[in-house]
């Protein structure tokens, strides 16, 4: 891609995106340090089979979920403020996004092609969601195995929302963003809910790991939980880390500084279309 | 206050406030439902003293809590790209929203002096201080009583960690924007801050509800709950309303056309201002 090299980083922003990639890691850590010290391991064919649930969730829902959201946001951020451009190859009009946060995936890819962003972006969703649904299909295995009812838990209920959401978003992104089709102004209607769910699903997902946590101990050290046991301490940590990595990925994503600034070829494609539709309402536009 | 009269409300937000309203009635009918049908009801001088703790915490660091969000947002929302305004009657140079959600209660009280606003927002905030204060204590007193040992849960340490937050941002947020003293360019730096953490101890409050629904239902009904009886089915409805009423509220504080446009007189002095202080930082601006 032609044009100016990009700006710098802003100060800090490298700074927190270390301590978000570190915070996730030690969340995978812990998760597996829980299963392995103090619930005999993962195993598939084996009364084990449930473990594969927490570490899989944990893995898929927070930990990608949460290095593929600020992509999302690099994609989507722009919502009805963003800058309206014209696409000097293909001639088409596109949104393309007013700001947004340079994350570590973004900086690594900020010289692709927005098509090939977006492919990588939906790859690591899809990632979080073929992962999801062995997690899903461990807990399902497990009950059906000791003949424990499905679905009856709060910790259920909205976990299963979460994934289905998420799965409904994901084909719903691919529909608008990744195949030709939408038009110009159903991708910009589509974009700020995109923008708005895929927040709330990373939250949620969040969430729903924090009442399994509470149910797997009271099902598990329900008569030494109170007594302060390690193996309490070590899981409520968990839980302490996993609202700390969502506290971080959610204040680089929010964070109006560190969102990415127009480069000075899409201020001026952003001139030459705000020439072509002077007058014009910008959800009147077509593909 | 002069001026044009303020443009009507955007389309559909009176109605996402209408179901924001009916949804947090509803979470707390539903709490008194459950507390009384199946828990015996609420008395302080009792063993049903413990009962006082989820309607205490549901009703102020949920509905209240969240009633007062969109105040703080209204107040705070500017950020670092708030329109910076010299008032006139003062002579004095603050910092005005540049965009806010206008809920009820910002509607309601929208020709008032912002002083008086900010003192509405403090005073929302400060009732639910005190409630969730009540709340605590009666948890505190009914452990005691019957000889549980506190603070051992992943929900106490949710819940007790969004409680501290919550009051040290009730005082930060007094010291900053309520009480005179700090300066221009210290509220601007604290501005965004105290909306993320705004938002943030929200979302918290619903996920510590949700982690002792979650609690209280495996310490009361661990036998029963599999079997999808009435009061597993009505607490986990209530969990689900809870999701509800912080998806409703985070989606009308953050709706980017929902965010209330700068008055006619707020640009003037905003362009005035400028003129003042032209080549000047807006963070080097004294108060």
């Amino acid at each position: 891609m032609d044009g100016a090299p990009p700006p710098p980083s802003p100060a800090g922003l490298s700074a927190y995106v270390a301590v978000s990639q570190l915070l996730g890691l030690t969340l995978l850590a812990t998760t597996g340090a829980w299963l392995g010290r103090y619930r005999g391991g993962v195993a598939w064919h084996s009364p084990l089979q449930f473990n594969a649930h927490p570490l899989c969730m944990v893995l898929a829902m927070v930990f990608l979920q949460g290095d593929g959201e600020p992509q999302s946001l690099q994609l989507c951020w722009a919502g009805n403020g963003g800058d309206t451009a014209l696409a000097k190859d293909t001639g088409k009009v596109h949104q393309r996004p007013r700001a947004a946060p340079a994350l570590l995936v973004y900086r690594v890819f900020r010289h692709e092609a927005k098509r090939s962003t977006k492919a990588l972006h939906a790859l690591l969703h899809g990632l979080a969601l073929v992962i999801a649904l062995v997690g899903i299909i461990a807990v399902f295995k497990s009950h059906r195995t000791k003949g424990i009812p499905d679905m009856y838990s709060l910790h259920s209920w909205c976990g299963m929302a979460t994934f289905v959401l998420y799965l409904l978003q994901w084909f719903l992104g691919c529909g608008f963003f990744l195949f030709p089709g939408a038009s110009f102004s159903l991708r910009g209607w589509y974009k700020p809910l995109h923008i708005f769910f895929g927040i709330t699903l990373f939250i949620l997902s969040i969430t729903s790991c924090l009442l399994g946590i509470t149910e797997m101990l009271l099902f598990k050290i329900s008569d030494s939980y109170s007594h302060f046991v390690p193996e309490g301490i070590l899981a409520n940590t968990l839980g302490v880390l996993l609202v700390a990595f969502g506290l971080v990925v959610g204040y680089v994503l929010t964070r109006e500084e560190w969102k990415r600034p127009p480069l000075a070829e899409e201020l001026a494609l952003s001139m030459d279309f705000k020439t072509l539709t002077e007058g014009e309402s910008p959800g009147g536009g077509s593909q």
